[in-house]
């Protein structure tokens, strides 16, 4: 891909044993991504699944937070002890874990204060100079501590919490992508994209990605790219190749 | 957890800007983690989604390949010129890369000689040294390159594959597992869930996950130990503290 100092990346780390055991399929990975290429430019480079476990947290913060400009964690925000997100974050920075005033007068009128509870009230705690990112489902807010947005598990609250965080997001470069879907199969095709992939191989990523469809194999080709008209190229050239091997497109 | 020679784990390594992009929902980490349990007895313990690029694949397997005693790869296996991951596990254990000789009959009898052109070709190159996963879908088999295991990326071909891993595979202990569903907030469990995980924090894992169903909030409490005698005695202190508290359980 073309340098360009637009370009602005993401890192996700789910937090949580419930994904890594299988007992539950992750869904924000696709939620997340696709909202933030469609809605800020960011890319999604890298995504980890990792155990509750404190120093497992701390490190994966360390690491990913150094190495993208910004990473969003899913998960382990709630009131119960496996819940431990805010103070590896705290760690992970060296700082301050406590009672974050806004929050908590947010789930203090929230519950009220006769049901505001220990639980309910560690759902204030977080790594001291976090900035809070509003929850409007279910109140207890999410928070960005330097770099790292947290978000809940929770697919349906973690959507209705992530335009609260477009306002702390340097925007980048779009990616746009086009798909062909041909009835073909890979091999048929993978010499002719191979030399079309090298010769573009500064500005558009080409992937090819099999399907089974109406009884049929076929085979989707993705191209990527931060500049629509160079996308445009290579979708001519895609489609001649197409042509020239008579291959049937599938048009949905 | 209590140590156990016998404990054996895994990591699982998606490569695929697909995945990463958001286009694709991964179906397969569910899937393995699953069957791993199930079958053998081992536990995922990191995921991780990483793009097309051969450095940081290298990169993935070398750390990962030390840190767990398996690691799955899944994706990149196919014919086309985003198709590296054979090549990339090579480098990072510094093997010759090239045409694995059973793998080329396989596929040069499905295809027959005239239809084995050069991508198809391509699916028999591999690690030196590695050992065939049979396909029974497709033909063109997975691999184990030292103690990393290579699956193609479209589900329903992997999931045809993966019994033919297990011989491969050192067994470990299965963890077994009870879930309760309750009728009830997190945060008015979650003190004395605390107390009964500090009690067995050495033998059984815990974990409390919100749900919405019939429209009412709940909470699934989820044990899981390699020993089923602890895993009931917790849950004989859960089904206390739920009486307790007067909370009514889902039945599923």
């Amino acid at each position: 891909m073309k340098k360009n100092i637009k370009k602005v990346n993401a890192a996700i780390l789910i937090i949580g044993n419930e994904i890594l055991s299988g007992r539950t399929q992750d869904k924000n990975t696709v939620f997340i991504s696709n909202w933030l290429n469609m809605n800020c430019g960011i890319t999604v480079q890298e995504v980890r699944i990792i155990p509750d476990v404190e120093k497992i947290i701390v490190k994966n913060i360390k690491t990913l937070s150094k190495k993208f400009n910004y990473v969003f964690t899913t998960g382990g925000i709630g009131p119960t002890h496996d819940d431990i997100t805010a103070q590896s974050i705290a760690k992970a920075f060296k700082l301050k874990y406590g009672y974050h005033k806004e929050a908590y007068k947010i789930l203090e009128l929230y519950y009220g204060q006769k049901k505001f509870n220990d639980g309910r009230k560690k759902m204030a705690k977080m790594p001291q100079g976090s900035k809070l990112i509003y929850n409007p489902s279910s109140a207890a807010p999410g928070f960005m501590t330097k770099n790292v947005l947290s978000l809940p598990g929770v697919p349906s609250i973690l959507n209705s919490m992530i335009e609260n965080c477009k306002k702390y997001l340097i925007k980048g470069l779009k990616v746009h992508s086009k798909t062909l879907n041909l009835f073909t199969v890979e091999s048929n095709i993978s010499k002719k994209l191979g030399i079309i992939q090298k010769k573009n191989k500064n500005s558009v990523d080409i992937g090819s990605y099999p399907f089974f469809r109406l009884g049929k194999i076929g085979v989707s080709i993705v191209t990527r790219s931060t500049s629509k008209s160079k996308l445009n190229k290579v979708d001519l050239e895609l489609r001649k190749l197409v042509r020239e091997k008579n291959i049937k497109l599938l048009k949905i």
